[in-house]
């Protein structure tokens, strides 16, 4: 089992946390901690080895209850290996859809891909060469609320626990990122906080920066402000065009958001405040 | 001989510089050349071997003058291995200075260092300790313009045609940005566009990046937004706390810096508008 | 037209070239040029915009002629966004014929794949999902000779200019080599020339180095050992196991093939002994 | 204090560990663990908060004893923040030695540089910039025996736990090696193992190879071969010349060394076979 943690910090939790995991009959496999010197709170990941019984895991859970209460935590635990069901948001862009679905069937992400949802059509052949169901739930400038309660319906319908959206061109209205509050990655085309907002390859090159870049984020509210959880770079040149900036950006976009979504499916990502802490492997 | 130009593109231009080159008895060493397809802006720089005699270059100057204005060029020749002579402004950050001087007395930055200036005396020994004269030139919240005058008036003295802010923490006024237009290098501690202003290292904190930055670029009176000629980036985990954000970027500060002094002290650099061309090498 | 030329370096090479250019009608998009200054080379390659006409075209080709060979030039001329008839061999591991598919028909790579052969059928479906022709061609460990007859065969029938491994898991005879010399890519599956042979990841495992890498380079008889067209890096940490790295290699060996095959189709690469000039664009 | 501890892996050892501490009346402030699934061993590393005592902290190194030996581990203490007494072996090359000594006086290295010894005497105004005793020990080809007990003498004299050849271009015998073992840290300028041996810059170069780097490990009686701390690399390009790659593979050289040192001082690193774990921070 997977147990994630995230609580104010105080002497003695390493112990406390690791003794319970002993008395229930586990083993620690591999445990990654932090303690936020600043903000003075405690965060880790165990792997825990224990009997193979749902009862022994059940029970194990419902145990945990008030040892986490009592020390203010918020926690989960997960199944190790257990694939993230996936629903995956696209507009016309194809290399992250084309990314994501390859690495999945490569067998280098634990996903289990519900959906694939678009607004426009453009994608629909990716998803059906996977075998993968593709919804065209089409979004009108003039009435978008209509249309995001489509997109909310069918991904709770889908079972998706995880929504990554994939160069989904459309700006999200509050309701729908609250409810999927710290479930919902999206790329940036630009290396964040520069050149938010549209046509960021274009505001590059405008600028003339010498490195570009892309950033997968939890969705919020807040437009292109949710917290990091990675980020990938790639240099260039005086004689790179906007397209030779969009061409490389797509390198840095797929990059960066495979590793995100890797790292959220592996229970590897603990958001705190506007922040991520990041337990790579 | 190098040779640096830029003008408005037209048919031949390559055929007309090889031309004059040829009859004028030099051969071209190197050359690298770029063609701005949106702008129509011709970009050269020729590296060109020739009789080593001071009447015979001067004899290539005077005579390139007509077919230069000609075609609406600005150009600049120079020789090459001649060192630029440099005005090192600092304030209290020592690792730039140092980083420069290593670099310039291994032999690998064609520097000849006129200067040290200082609005604090803090640095007075690292100049010290490589020979170079030190000058400490207060500057006073309430009072700066004739401070920046006689910053200028030592410049000027020094004869310094290359004035490098390595970490020099003062806001430049308009005048003192225009003086020295095109050959003031400064070192941004952040990776520009993003975090401009004061404290970018604790910006990126707060912001949650997982890649920080430093911008070399040329001065201007709009503050850090001046042609970008080098950048640098690192990589950065939950666990950086600001002050490690503060030793990973001196990394980086260094490496944009020298890079970006480097490149302008070989005249491989060409602003147009406000952005750069490299010929990097 | 893209004209690639190398010879033995001599005074006003850049001249001649230019003059010959602007005599025929020709005017010079873009000129990338460099002068080994130990072997004493040059190489150039030059994007000439000229009247669109078959006649035209063939006229300066064949006019050409008698000057490349004053100079000792070995040279080529091509259509510039020709695309590349291409052939790709695989046998078991998908990511590479994956990424290079999806990249041509994303627009990013100039290829014209005319078939996908394999000496497994894994990978058919992959091939049949771009509606391209898969062909099998099993390789008998005992007897490989007739096994690489059909290969070359099967690669001559489909008008390849071009022939990529991506990741084929055989050792090339000889009279394979030679008779796509300089015309065959093979990526590598380590940093070379580290860890020649077999199980490159699992050697860099062992000698627990803590970066790998992986490398594209043109096909000779001597194995691992032609030039090198491109090469990129991962970095790794402890944790890492031997699937980690093949899974991290993953993205290096899609990284450097795709570019240096990129290079290649947009004729930019030029082979000189056992190295490689690459005009990047 | 820091605790550093390997082990034989089995089950409840952060639990014992971590039990001890909480008895010990010492607060766990930041722990970094590892088990190695393939070799079944166990690596830790933390970081204790314990009162400010002489006494209390003999007394928890005390105490910890018979648990090591019950586990099998080996292990060591240390205060954090103790700067760790260091011999600098160096030639003629000058960067890394100004490198490692402007990090020290800057705070970014713990080190308490006890002496710089040289078998050439080029490197001692650096030491003397610095108020460092610089020893000059010069090494005859045909002797070297009685040398390098000179050197061993005087590093012991110096009290010295750490040695660090900062291009120190000697072949070390093996009695050194033996006598310094896991505390004596070389900088290879080449990504091991590619390149073993002399001029490795060059070899690069007659290779062609795109990427160039530099290696920090563990000095070990076979050369070269030891355990890797760290790798630093730098893309090359055709046009450069064995001298631009030494220019660029200084960068990679000081950048290893320098975080591998640190790495090393801040009790990061455990060897473990020929590899090493290292707890990034």
């Amino acid at each position: 089992m997977i147990l994630k943690l995230s609580c104010p910090d105080r002497p003695g939790l390493v112990a406390t946390l690791a003794n319970f995991i002993a008395v229930s009959g586990g083993n620690i496999l591999e445990m990654s901690q932090f303690t936020d010197p600043i903000e003075k709170w405690f965060f880790i990941r165990v792997h825990i080895e224990i009997e193979d019984s749902e009862a022994k895991r059940r029970s194990v859970v419902d145990t945990f209850e008030s040892l986490g209460r009592s020390i203010g935590a918020e926690w989960e635990f997960r199944l190790p290996h257990e694939r993230t069901r996936t629903a995956i948001l696209v507009t016309k862009a194809a290399h992250c859809l084309q990314d994501l679905l390859a690495r999945t069937y490569a067998g280098d992400l634990p996903l289990d891909v519900a959906a694939v949802l678009g607004n426009r059509e453009d994608l629909a052949p990716i998803a059906e060469r996977y075998g993968l169901p593709f919804c065209h739930l089409p979004i009108e400038k003039e009435n978008k609320g209509p249309a995001f309660e489509r997109y909310q319906a069918a991904i709770e319908e889908s079972g998706a626990k995880l929504i990554v959206l994939a160069r989904f061109m459309q700006i999200l209205p509050p309701d729908f990122c609250a409810a999927f509050q710290g479930r919902a990655i999206n790329i940036h085309h630009s290396f964040l906080p520069a050149f938010v907002g549209a046509n960021p390859y274009r505001q590059a090159f405008k600028r003339g920066v010498k490195i570009i870049g892309a950033t997968a984020h939890y969705v919020t509210s807040d437009l292109d402000a949710g917290p990091i959880i990675d980020q990938e770079v790639a240099r260039v040149e005086h004689y790179h065009t906007p397209e030779d900036l969009i061409r490389l950006g797509r390198d840095c976009e797929c990059l960066a958001l495979s590793r995100a979504v890797r790292f959220h499916a592996d229970d590897r990502v603990i958001v705190h405040g506007n922040k991520t802490i990041v337990f790579r492997d």
